[in-house]
């Protein structure tokens, strides 16, 4: 019986079959068949980063309740367990009453490193709870680790497309952006980073292996173990965010920095999209550089709220933790499955979209001749918010590309405003130029 | 009879009387007269900075229960709310249940952003909170400051001796530091940073004109105008911590911020010293570089946690907190009575030390010929901790001085431990060389 339930649950997990009340199990409906986008490039040469202030803008509108936001990257706080987390901190304030009045210093309250150094463990990592670093979230562990072992004007190889928040760390660090290949489902192609570390000077590999932003690819295992041994081998820093890590099935949860023996591999995490995005604390390993990022830490922001540190490591110890992590991710699935049903039925003929193996995020590439900044300005003129292209690389490559978070509040009227954005597609592919004049125009424009 | 009740707290408060449990008041004891130390020097260059690994022993070593610390400049536990502090923040999930699940950006919770507006007007500065923008604490405040206006290679001038912490700041940033020369009870000298501003290309000006720490050095008013003048003639940033403002009486406490016409001052501080050293939360007001700053914040480290930024501000907005503000002011300052009498009888002929208005720190000028690095690993074998001069600049100016945290735990013990240093200290006068000899030899040593 209880092997019948585990198989139910492990295909239901794979979006397999679907259980309805009362009813049983059922084949899971499938939406209609897309094809992946085809975003693999050629490898360019390095550049300079430049963000558009329409990033400011998605960030600012994305919590704005006034619009329907396919903006930001973080699901809706329905889908946390509020009163837990709350339990949490009050227990954290009545068992360690002078955790307010004590002035932190070091590296983070012990339980909480420790409780991190066990969770470590579903992501394959052996950590000494002891090199465990506690920050202010995941972008703030990533911050530390780029500064720590580059100087303005280094080359960081990274995703291509990658996360804003990416695009925007080397923006203001001047660190020049070199991006690489990567394949929609397979994550970055290791053969263009072996090029692109043969023959530039690669300071830092930034990269998402698992569900990267905004593709939602994973790399295989025997990916992730070349990449670690890469960065032994050209004894260069991969800076790895697993962020994303616990919203995918087991067997893809493993991290790049479980195959690194040498301590070429700085691991960056939070909890802020898994558990409780109120909290802000993040975490680091930082492999041989460690130490550097620790006094970093220690000179530029010091120490954390050692309650919220204390809370964090009750929620993640307690028994519930696994299950609710089972049933976040079935229900981002189930959006995730809804939306590329309405994408299929609503969008332009011709687009491409993900289907990632877990998040809350879709990577949507439009037909050509559609300026997805003029499809964004057209859906925020009825209260739509989406992210362009043009915001996940410092080129102009995705101008055609949108990425659609369905992570937020969900529901009829946001069904429909995802309709009607494939609608605004349709029209402003129907008014646009013959691709061939669009893309003339484009380059003029760049000039 | 409520008249002369205020009279007598004002004699209280200025140290004049003291209470006596059911006796009423009597003029208060005054340690020994002791000669205030003569740390002005003429300006000299700026100089890369380099800070030794002893700062990182004694950041350590100044919390570690083993050790008597007079190390650490933040006061102890016991002088704080414990109980009202974990009041404040089981309010705050009571009232907000969704701050917990909610993911927070922008500048900081507004009732905060409010609060600090408020509190503001006790430093003579009106803020806009829409202006004022939440950090993880004054360090990280003046972190963000300094990158948002400086790059590798610029010159900052700053206060001589400074706190380790901007040493730090300055070394990791690849800033080079200005050192000012600084008045023991008038702090920074404005004629000196005139021709440092006439003659180098300074790019900041990084200071703590109220209880500069070591020194304890308070800028009279009409050099905090002119202070403010000065940045907006030569159109260069003044970065201005206030986190000291508090413990010194209302005529003091006006902040240079508050003569700033032009925008050219970024004021930074928190209410680790002062309210709860565990809620780690701090704020800036960044003048004319504020959207800078912000940029630089959201891409490195996102938002606090909204449950302690709503938690701190019902502290701020309590009506007991200048009440226990005043009580703070004056427990710190009986301690620094009792820590100058002792100095004044067990330390070294020839010593110095300052006088401050407020504050828990103490700057000691030992007899030249006193090397402190000597001083603080004798103290180290019998478990005391102090604060070597050389830690306070990026020159060796202050080999033969030490700071004095006195915020920590206070007692029998930790005066005889104080009594101790200054026999450490004689012995160690009696057995060094001729000054002359010992100048001769760190010249030497420091080729």
């Amino acid at each position: 019986m209880s092997t019948v339930l585990q198989a139910y649950r492990v295909l239901e997990d794979a979006h397999m079959v679907e259980a309805r009340h009362r009813s049983g199990y059922f084949v899971a409906r499938r939406p209609a068949a897309l094809p992946e986008p085809q975003t693999m490039e050629a490898l360019g040469g390095s550049v300079e980063v430049g963000v558009a202030e329409i990033s400011d803008a998605v960030m600012r509108l994305a919590h704005d309740p006034a619009c329907i936001s396919f903006g930001a990257a973080c699901p809706d706080a329905t889908l946390f367990a509020e009163e837990g987390i709350r339990r949490a901190i009050h227990r954290a304030l009545q068992r360690h009453r002078s955790a307010v009045t004590h002035y932190p210093i070091g590296m983070g309250e012990e339980s909480l490193r420790r409780a991190i150094a066990r969770h470590a463990l579903t992501l394959g990592c052996d950590f000494d709870p002891a090199r465990v670093l506690i920050s202010n979230g995941c972008q703030a562990s990533i911050s530390l680790c780029l500064r720590a072992v580059t100087r303005p004007g280094d080359v960081v190889a990274l995703e291509s497309p990658t996360s804003f928040g990416f695009v925007e760390l080397l923006e203001t660090l001047q660190l020049r952006a070199l991006e690489i290949p990567t394949h929609a489902a397979h994550g970055m192609v290791l053969d263009a980073l072996q090029l692109a570390l043969d023959t530039q000077p690669v300071k830092a590999v930034l990269t998402v292996p698992t569900l990267a932003n905004p593709l939602g690819a994973c790399m295989p295992f025997t990916q992730k173990r070349r990449l670690a041994q890469m960065a032994a081998r050209h004894d260069v820093p991969v800076i790895e965010d697993v962020i994303y890590n616990d919203l995918v099935e087991d067997d893809k949860r493993r991290a790049v920095k479980a195959f690194d023996e040498t301590g070429h591999v700085m691991v960056c995490g939070s909890f802020t999209k898994t558990l409780a995005p109120g909290i802000r604390i993040g975490w680091l390993e930082g492999g041989r550089w460690l130490r550097d990022v620790q006094k970093l830490k220690a000179v530029h922001s010091g120490a954390q709220s050692p309650v919220m540190e204390l809370a964090l490591a009750e929620l993640l110890e307690r028994p519930g933790h696994a299950i609710a992590l089972r049933r976040l991710r079935r229900a981002i699935a189930e959006r995730v499955d809804q939306a590329r049903e309405i994408i299929s039925e609503s969008f332009p003929r011709g687009t491409r979209v993900t289907n990632p193996p877990g998040g809350f995020i879709l990577w949507v590439e439009l037909p050509q001749q559609i300026d997805s900044t003029v499809l964004f300005e057209a859906c925020l003129r009825e209260r739509i918010c989406i992210a362009p292209g043009t915001m996940f690389s410092a080129t102009e490559r995705y101008r055609h590309c949108i990425r659609l978070g369905v992570g937020g509040s969900w529901g009829a009227p946001v069904h429909t405003a995802l309709r009607r954005v494939g609608e605004i597609a349709r029209s402003l592919q129907d008014v646009s130029m013959p691709p061939d004049a669009s893309l003339r125009e484009r380059s003029a424009a760049a000039v």
